[in-house]
């Protein structure tokens, strides 16, 4: 294969406030030949994430992003050559990849995340909108806020990629849901698509007075994404032995010198409730458990979706400011381009990952 | 018996900052005399607490004191008459009596708390100082904050009636374990008497600074009494998977319109990290296993305990600022009177007791 260019957003400049487009710069290097146990993949899709913001800033649970090199992204590839015995060339693969439309990979060399194939019969956008946030929904959901039927539940951010998930996995499990979201069209899209039970529009409505109305005895389950100011709210409204899923607080993470002080925490005490916060880093060696059932969810139509699909490699930096301004309605993804090779679909594996999935999503729900 | 007139410390006014002795009012009723199935008993100690503060001001997890009701207070009171047939003349007994100096009390009848017998062979001082802070203590350290050994455990209000005890319980389960206290002296109480392995005096050292270096892999379990400032420096000093047992904010309870909001809370997501509130009223179904173990570890040595006892019924409203002033070392009791019966000592009572509290203090330590 002659050598190939490759396009890259590089971070450039810390974020202050909001991250734009003014962050990152274009650069083309060429891509260096292969060599053994390395393969080569092209970028088909990108995903956008709330935590892509603190990547940028600083060290927290993974080290920054340096200055200089590409931002750093979830995303699905296809492996386009290959000198390790383990990936063929069409494979599909789900990788931290960064903005840039190819990469050289040691698959044995333990990176941030794992590499993963991607079963070759899945849509890879669906695949890559449920990686990560889709799992971080189900494990926050189920492994920290612990759902019971008859629970109240209440999500914030609730129109997003996680938050929507994660409500709509908790009415699989018997419970009733509020969502609190920032547009009465994604408030809409909440109780006639997704079946919440109600949602609350925070720039419209008196969100303390909402709750008062819609969960008389209390939140049992508050799935957090926002943080800030409606945290504190919510901390007024909890039932007795609460449990706050700490998943996200996107309302603090473009101001990070000015943080919203949480007041009513004491609230813990008095609700004998607790607070407990969680990386879906720490939960994918399970990946495929949550997967296999995500997308039977999906497939069923029990759970919906709304992604959002931007398009092309120039519209990278902007398509990441659409989280912040709240522009994009649930995942946000970019499309760079379709699998340039063909896939290898194999039809047992396929009829494996049915009966798995059906397995799973039987038991889980 | 001739009608008694009893003593009261009625409470006046909520408080807006500093509870001082302003807030009450003294009065003096005729007891009423005892109809069947209600004992009348005369208070020998009261119980200094934070959380009376709390319940001067508002409803929270218990109602409000009533404007011109006796403030609530726990204590050990004698019996002096009895038309129960569980209840003797000379039993003491351990109850949510109140400031003043005798009560009429049905035990038949629920109340905020259980009224418990004390067995007669030991100090009722000790007993009071045990009960509630030292269950506290005992019960958030070992149920909520579930310490392992090697386990670096950091208490607030350290020098506390409730911090001291769960400090020495965390030495007991072979923890590292740090206190923050105000003073020299009670930092020097700490790590002489109670054994600490080191003690920051809050008022002149750089909180943060000294657990950088005092923890250097982190905090694995926060004791927090004190809440506000210092619980948000804390939490930027959290090892992985810490569990922050939320007991209670004595800094914020005089500031109710000022409280400090906490911004470091995301340091929860980060270190995959809970917060956990409780009260010890929700377990004294388990009481007796609490003070039997106490009691036997103070016995045996294993944890030492300051006894603050000031005396008389005049000084009661003055001895509740104290504990918001600091200038106590340790449990803040107050002595109405001796016992004026006789005790009624049972000899095989107290070697069961005696047994019972060996094998429980062996099993938890």
């Amino acid at each position: 294969m002659n050598q190939l260019a490759n396009r890259q957003w590089i971070l450039a400049k810390r974020p202050q406030g909001m991250p734009d487009a003014s962050l990152f710069e274009l650069r083309t290097t060429p891509m260096p030949p292969l060599t053994d146990r390395q393969i080569l993949a092209q970028t088909l899709y990108l995903s956008f994430d709330p935590t892509q913001r603190a990547w940028m800033a600083m060290d927290t649970y993974m080290p920054a992003v340096e200055l200089g090199e590409p931002m750093r992204a979830n995303g699905i590839l296809q492996v386009i050559d290959s000198k390790h015995p383990k990936y063929k060339t069409g494979d599909l693969i789900n990788y931290l990849c960064g903005w840039q439309e190819y990469i050289v990979i040691n698959p044995d060399v333990r990176a941030l995340a794992p590499l993963n194939k991607i079963p070759p019969h899945l849509d890879p956008a669906l695949v890559l909108a449920l990686s990560l946030t889709g799992l971080t929904a189900y494990f926050g959901l189920l492994d920290i806020g612990k759902p019971k039927r008859g629970n109240t539940v209440l999500v914030s951010g609730a129109a997003g990629a996680t938050g929507s998930i994660a409500g709509q996995i908790a009415k699989l499990k018997g419970c009733r849901v509020i969502g609190i979201a920032g547009s009465d069209e994604k408030c809409g899209w909440l109780t006639r698509k997704a079946k919440f039970d109600a949602a609350i529009n925070y720039k419209t409505e008196d969100v303390s007075q909402q709750l008062a109305v819609l969960c008389p005895e209390g939140v049992d389950i508050y799935f957090d994404n926002v943080g800030g100011e409606t945290l504190d709210e919510v901390l007024l409204h909890l039932a007795m032995n609460a449990r706050i899923v700490v998943c996200g607080a996107i309302s603090q993470y473009n101001k990070p010198e000015d943080l919203y002080g949480i007041k009513n925490y004491l609230s813990l005490i008095i609700r004998r409730a607790s607070a407990e916060g969680f990386i879906v880093l720490d939960y994918l060696d399970r990946a495929a458990e949550g997967l296999l059932c995500l997308n039977k969810w999906v497939e069923d139509g029990k759970i919906v979706q709304n992604i959002d699909i931007q398009h092309g490699f120039e519209q990278i930096p902007d398509t990441l400011k659409r989280l912040f301004t709240g522009e994009n309605l649930g995942k946000q993804l970019l499309k760079l381009s379709d699998p340039p090779l063909p896939l290898r679909k194999n039809r047992l594996e396929a009829t494996i990952f049915r009966l798995l999935s059906a397995y799973i999503s039987w038991r889980k729900a």
